[in-house]
């Protein structure tokens, strides 16, 4: 494909030319479009992106169905490349390192939260798509859908020795997504019983990390069909349909902590049964409907119900180091960009285990190549 | 008063003959009512109850609007008195010693959670009233509305010396309530903002512990006749109307954690903007409706809604050592027995700062005296 029109956001007259996956409406649709990256600053790390991960985030923004999407529009979250150029300020990243940007690319770097680590809480978050960037004059961001992008070295991390770009992009978003609620909320020992609600792209993800902490790992589906699935190739100690009431009885009151990865508008008060006094229930997903929850289902027993939001950067260093430790990564299927709108269609009946990696490197081309 | 009729529960044949003051139907009417206390066991520790706080949970149950009332029913947890008799195997406490007793009389004492201090997460947990007690034969418990009661070594706790035990006797029920989440979720901690939702009989003493914590504490309540209450009296750093949108927004993003106190059916989710991220609202209220909140107000920011239901006993002690430490007692108005039908009316409109305590030691006699 070739790029078609000139984006009207983050434009710069220097700088490195580029092309990015667009939509330029509501449509969704993705089209290549001629895009410019900034120049490399002293703080920036300079990517060639040869792999990026589809989110179903990518898919709600294309469409714009949060209401808040800036057209045209170049998702895409879950970055692996490979350095270019670094600014001279930089100190960890060198020309040939293979890195990646997860879901954002700025924040303001100077207040409590970014000191403690918490850059995703900043209030001057910037995300790495469909977000103003006041560091860069307030221009709207484009994300990993593109042959090329300039980050701050902040916000770039390392792809550990052994861990591969295409299954390991998806890790800075999913990965990360229930690393951080795992890590912040004291479930990741050994020994510990944590349930994963929802198998899907976070959700197989979740059931690799619980097992490599040697956490047992009780997979929570609407679907018995994916039992198997769940048991057999995934390595979950249990599985139990959420629609069975037997089911759902008997796993009562065993688990220590629940990953609840679904976005759909599914009641969460029954899980909250599943948990053993002083458990947790962390929503990673997002319904766009309100939680109920019967305040006796949280006082009885000490319950939590909280929710968690992708994670800080050390953080995400951290998960990737030691998802390659453990040899966790994403189970993906790796498309061309000619099958990038046939993918967001399969991706929004959920037909695709896991996750679509979009092979950047070999299928979108700069225009001037 | 003197008692009128026999108990048809936890009765005994031996035993020491007691009188409560007991409801006979859900009009919640209060009359004296001659009870027999088992005999005092090994384990065992038989007190002279001297007074006992007047819960809301109290007025709940005579009246049966939890519906789970079994009739006569006689109330009370907060229950502070002198030792008369202990068991042969009992080590912690002799006759003459000040104690009390709070929302619990038993558990199984043998599993995991009754291990780790929290018997009241134990399933075999039994209240001080209208609870089964399968160690004493299956019996319903009867309450502190009451001239003696038999508890398990276990289920008693020492009134330290200086803590008086009138304006004590809260701090079993109300004390412990407010004061266990704030150590199990870290808010106890100088330096921390809190703010308490409510200022009633659990708020005004999660105000008092928040102070003696050196912890910074903000008041929010829906009553704005309340400020100088809050603001003078119990020495809060701030107060907040609910329903002033100015304030609430002003506050924004303030707070540590927060304890919310309110058992009516007040909307939570706006609460949840008051937290600093990674902040935990608490409810220790107890409404009768689910909660709402929308997955994005827990998602964005990792905010936590959990519950918290009392305590452990070693917790309960604990709290009671260090109330006595910081000076931190219950705001009581004392009164007879012969004014308690009375003193439930005025609870039920909530007219009272901020706890009843029954004078039992002088007002309520055995019928053999």
């Amino acid at each position: 494909m070739a790029p078609t029109s000139a984006a009207k956001q983050q434009q710069h007259t220097t700088g490195k030319k580029a092309v990015g996956l667009a939509a330029l409406d509501a449509s969704g649709h993705l089209a290549p479009l001629a895009i410019t990256r900034r120049s490399t600053g002293d703080d920036d790390v300079a990517i060639k992106i040869l792999y990026c991960g589809v989110c179903h985030s990518d898919l709600h923004s294309i469409k714009n169905e949060w209401h808040n999407t800036t057209y045209p529009i170049v998702p895409g979250h879950e970055i692996a490349g490979v350095v270019t150029e670094v600014g001279k300020k930089v100190t960890k990243f060198k020309p040939g390192d293979r890195v990646g940007v997860g879901c954002m690319v700025n924040s303001c770097q100077s207040c409590d939260v970014c000191a403690a680590g918490f850059e995703n809480h900043c209030r001057g978050i910037v995300f790495t798509y469909n977000s103003a960037d006041p560091a860069d004059g307030g221009s709207i961001t484009l994300g990993g859908y593109s042959t090329a992008v300039v980050v701050h070295e902040r916000f770039v991390v390392r792809f550990p020795d052994g861990m591969p770009l295409d299954r390991g992009a998806p890790l800075l978003c999913a990965g990360i997504t229930v690393y951080s609620p795992m890590k912040y909320h004291g479930l990741n020992a050994p020994g510990k019983h944590v349930g994963v609600v929802g198998l899907g792209g976070l959700g197989h993800v979740a059931v690799k990390f619980a097992r490599a902490f040697g956490m047992k790992v009780t997979v929570i589906s609407s679907s018995p069909e994916k039992r198997q699935e769940a048991l057999e190739r995934l390595g979950a100690d249990a599985f139990v349909v959420s629609k069975n009431a037997d089911e759902m009885k008997a796993a009562g009151s065993s688990l220590d902590g629940i990953i609840n990865t679904v976005s759909a508008n599914v009641p969460v008060a029954p899980f909250m049964a599943l948990l053993k006094p002083n458990g947790k229930m962390i929503m990673v997903g997002l319904p766009d409907k309100a939680l109920e929850i019967p305040p006796f289902d949280l006082i009885m027993g000490n319950k939590t119900l909280a929710g968690s939001c992708i994670g800080g950067m050390r953080d995400t260093q951290e998960m990737l180091d030691l998802a390659a430790e453990h040899g966790v990564t994403a189970d993906v299927e790796v498309i061309g960009v000619d099958y990038v709108n046939t993918a967001m269609e399969r991706l929004a009946k959920a037909d695709v285990r896991y996750r679509f990696v979009i092979d950047i490197g070999n299928t979108l081309k700069n225009s001037s190549e």
